[in-house]
């Protein structure tokens, strides 16, 4: 037991296959994915989203580089940080991390349970996105791309401080949460401000929730993507890009 | 006197006995503890008790290695970073530092009088945790659990980064005290947002409080216990824990 | 094409010519300032404001000095940083990317519609800045020259710790975001806390805002100028001024 | 003149003599703490007292060592860390600086007129302290001292770690303030949180304040000292303590 015990102080991603490693960061991914859910939908102000997204970027950014949302992984992907099958492997940890939370929140939460609608006194807490009566579904799916653009444009000099130790890299996981809580303030009262695909699926998969999922789903990959344009022309793409 | 004066130079820790140096990181958590139960109790908003408890981990860390949380104290010592003599010094000098702070509570406050049930305008304050009315002790304990253990699973990863030097280290106090506050926004609805055995039992040794602290102190330490599984996987135990 | 996608991974500002260098950084500056208009627009608070400039700060600061507005940019030419024809550009840069971000909100805010006065549930999302009713011209005049100035006083430290690499660089970004939100907090009840004459000017051109912006402007520019007075005495002045 | 601007270039307290850096560092406390009694008196919240004193630290840290309160100025020369001779012009200048602070209010709150008693509008900032109903003069003297002790507790470590260079100096300007905001959200509903006599005394030398400063303001002194108390033990005294 105890030279198991030791292996684990063997420094993370050393002496390991690429599978296990990939296996160990879609973990965290997983697990991390799981509290943001939980702590995001059971908060009262998005807030608590940005500083819990801060915490657990802190938690996860030398494991698997904290995306914790799969829009995140596809602007990581388009600028060649991030393999196409780890992208896949991230996203399966992150709609099911998500979904996981959710589950705590059908055992935490009196009131809301696996199956049913959300109802009585904290039914607001359910992580279901429901949009402000006077949007339509196409102007939900606008507000989720610019907005996650918005969110996603900071993060990505996060990771190009941290990779060329430029400064500025300490504040990562600040900046990181921030972007989220800025863009969740201005985007929140119009759709809520999910501006992240895991998070969007995963109450709909535990609860029955009113709205349907796909323009929010649908905007913020497209925000994904767009995210790229503010990047590419001034830091460009990965110097160790996987299509090169 | 001035000879005296000048052995206060003398670097914390150094040329003086294990007792000595047990004392002094016991008395500085005793200290601060009564600093942060007094202002975490008296304010009204869960944000005050997020940044007092950045700038008391700020004022202890390289003194006492900051827990100021019994719970806290479980999971270091679990994962071999604290001994546990020194774990069982820290559990005293804690709830007896936060029983000190609500004594300042019983002094300051009008109409909060030591073995009194706290009444009037500022009953508020007293630092009594009360869970919401739909909870029943069960819910109460496991929402201490869960947030409890999503509290300190971020912590970790400072001890893990100032300990290996490893980029992140300069943001741990603000680390400490943002995930206490994302914690306490989502679960203060709940159960009050204790997390902290040593608050929990605080305000009850002082005044009447109304609701019994089992609940909340089981939990807190089975939190303190669990979050040990989302820091061993990817983390490790300590390359020089007391029981290896 | 992947010849010119390599092309990209020149590092910023090497090997091209002073026009390129500056088009490169006008148009970051544009760009942030488009996102900067549109989110601290579309708030409900003065805080979202200062974390949107933090963030945008964070990523613009290494490509274009992270202005973001025309008095910053007054301020920087004065104390010899910024070269007038820069200057001139950027000013360009930030009224148009101001303007594109009012375009935003024109296109996105249910109620809100170019060259019409802003109407509806969210008429308070325009952009527009209207003072407090008790204040006259010269007042709304007096307010954003105090507050502009007593914002750009701490920004301009943040400058000269980068450049001297003296302790506080890394927390620069948050810095400039405080200094926003702590001046819009008190000067926000007031005239609205513009603080930035490419704000003030954005969404007059897009929408018929009700008030007019000279007293805005005039206030700011004279704020950014008043600024050196409490730089100069114990900053000094760029030792490498474009007029020395 | 060229030659005279070029001498501004000279590093801070370089090539001057004892008297003239004591005058620079004095004054620069006196602009600092003009910007901050006006900001911190007109805005509605604890937080923006916190984060504009952040920002002012940030501003004069490297300076005048950012005092910009008496009680820490006191603090700091106990600890051997200030000549009585410089204390006592820190003192004039915080005084006058927060009184010409006063004076911007004065100027531009509609219904602040020098010598008379707040009224209208916008009376509540005038930067005056009053204290909850329901408690007296000694009550406000406890709370008051109590408030300042902890609010410069963690200040003191700021000026430790960055003397030692030991880890957590990039953030003290962000410390202190965090420290001043936990402890005016605690503090603020009984006595409106001054803890700082320059800024109990301003705005009564400028405005008819309704209640008198002396509980604040010896209350504060007093809190100065007992912070000793929570710093020797485990800090000591400055290494090249003036009384040495
Ligand atoms: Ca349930
Ligand atoms: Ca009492
Ligand atoms: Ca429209
Ligand atoms: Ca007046």
């Amino acid at each position: 037991m105890w030279s198991r015990i030791r292996s684990w102080f063997v420094p993370p991603d050393a002496h390991r296959s690429r599978l296990t490693k990939l296996i160990s960061r879609a973990s965290v991914e997983f697990t991390a994915c799981m509290m943001f859910h939980f702590i995001g939908s059971i908060s009262p102000t998005p807030w608590a989203n940005g500083i819990a997204l801060t915490v657990l970027v802190y938690y996860t950014a030398k494991i698997s580089g904290a995306h914790l949302n799969p829009a995140v992984t596809l602007t990581f992907c388009l600028l060649g940080h991030t393999h196409p099958i780890d992208a896949l492997m991230y996203w399966v940890a992150q709609v099911t991390g998500c979904a996981a939370g959710a589950l705590w929140i059908a055992g935490l939460v009196p009131g809301l349970n696996m199956r049913n609608a959300p109802s009585g006194e904290f039914q607001g807490l359910s992580g279901c996105f429901t949009p402000a009566a006077a949007l339509t579904p196409f102007q939900v799916f606008a507000w989720e791309t610019v907005s996650t653009t918005c969110f996603i444009v900071p993060i990505f000099s996060v990771v190009w401080y941290t990779q060329h130790k430029n400064g500025y890299g300490n504040s990562g996981p600040l900046i990181v949460g921030l972007s989220l809580a800025a863009n969740a303030l201005a985007c929140g009262r119009f759709t809520g401000a999910s501006l992240n695909p895991a998070r969007s699926l995963a109450s709909p998969i535990v609860f029955q929730c009113p709205y349907p999922v796909y323009s929010y789903v649908l905007g913020e990959l497209l925000g994904g993507i767009l995210a790229t344009l503010a990047v590419v022309p001034w830091y460009g793409i990965s110097r160790s890009a996987w299509y090169r």
